[in-house]
Parts: C-alpha cells; sequence; structure tokens
C-alpha cells in the first residue's frame, strides 16, 4: 500500500486554495498566459478562469493580472499576492508528504 | 481559511483505507451489521458492502465475518484484522489535522 494526502485551504465551505489550484497559478506565472496555463494543466480555458475568480473570491485580492487585447488576445502575469500564496502554500504543504510517509511506516510497518 | 486534510492509502491505484472506510468498519462493530453501518453512515447498503469487498481486495483478508439468515437476516462483526486496520489507521492519521493546523498558523500566521 502507499500513503496518499490531500491538503487545501477553504473559506465558508468553498475551496480556496489547493495543490492543484497552486500549480495553476504556478503555470500561469511561467507561461503569461491563463490558455496556456489551462492547456499545460490539461484543463478547459474556462475551468482555469474560473478557479483563479474562486482564489481571488476567497483570498479578497487579485492573484492574477490580465492584459486584454494584443497580437495574442493578451496575457496574464501574477500580482504580488498570487506570488505570496504560492509561497505560503508550499510552506504550509511541502513536508507534509514525508511526514504522512514517516507515519505509514511507523504504523503500518510497510 | 481553515485547512483541511485528508489522508488514505492506495494499493496498485485503489483505495483501500480512507478515514470514511474506518469510520464504516466501526460502525459495523458497533451495530452489529452492514444495513445498520449504512444506514448510520447514510449511504446505501450495497455502497457499504462494495467498499468493506474493496478494502478486503486491497489487504488480502477479511476485516467483517457475516452470518447469513436468522431473525434479522444475518448480522456482521469485525475479524480481529478489521480491529487491527482500523488501530493501525487511527495510530497513522489521528494527529495530522494536529499538525496541519500547526503549519497553517506558521505560513499564513491565521
Amino acid at each position: 500500500m502507499l500513503p496518499k494526502l490531500n491538503v487545501w485551504l477553504e473559506k465558508d465551505g468553498n475551496v480556496v486554495l489547493s495543490q492543484w489550484r497552486i500549480r495553476l497559478l504556478e503555470a500561469i506565472g511561467e507561461t503569461g498566459s491563463i490558455s496556456a496555463a489551462a492547456e499545460k494543466l490539461g484543463v478547459p480555458y474556462r475551468r482555469a478562469w474560473e478557479k483563479v475568480q474562486e482564489i481571488e473570491a476567497g483570498l479578497g485580492e487579485k492573484v492574477v493580472e490580465t492584459a486584454v487585447g494584443g497580437l495574442h488576445g493578451g496575457g496574464a502575469r501574477l500580482t504580488e499576492a498570487g506570488r505570496r500564496a504560492i509561497a505560503q502554500f508550499h510552506a504550509f504543504a511541502d513536508g507534509l508528504d514525508a511526514e504522512v510517509e514517516r507515519r505509514y511506516r511507523q504504523t503500518f510497518g510497510a
């Protein structure tokens, strides 16, 4: 068997940040575009856009700045709040996998 | 925001034990019946029965002994392996919520 873990942050019962959502923000930062980030993560543009809206509604601030128009239909980049959310979530979640693995070995002796 | 956590154990990509499945086994132990446990957890009998099968397939041993027939259509009780799975999973998972809460306060400062 293998131990598995999922961690996320909720507000009023709605997901705000999750491991997947952090990967989405990182992909937006890397590609400079919500549509390219959506393609990279294998989801429709609309789904990626909605998740960004949900993150911003939960945090109460913009995490992505978008520019309309231009040669490639505008671009997107992370705000300072977006970069901070990524860093904080990593500090929160990274290392938990190792902790879960340690507990699994201790208790199931595998 | 509130930090949330889910932990489970998989084998070959299939869930074997989870927090919900442990509650199911505990309910079977308390009620002496899969149907009563299913009612307690608010799921159809068939779903509860299938989850028991999946647990047993993953662990490679019986976790529930059933008696066919009788006044109330037979009953069910936990095997030694079933009781061990419950105890091991608690030792594995209990306390992780507190660890996640601690990490959340440290990183998001809430």
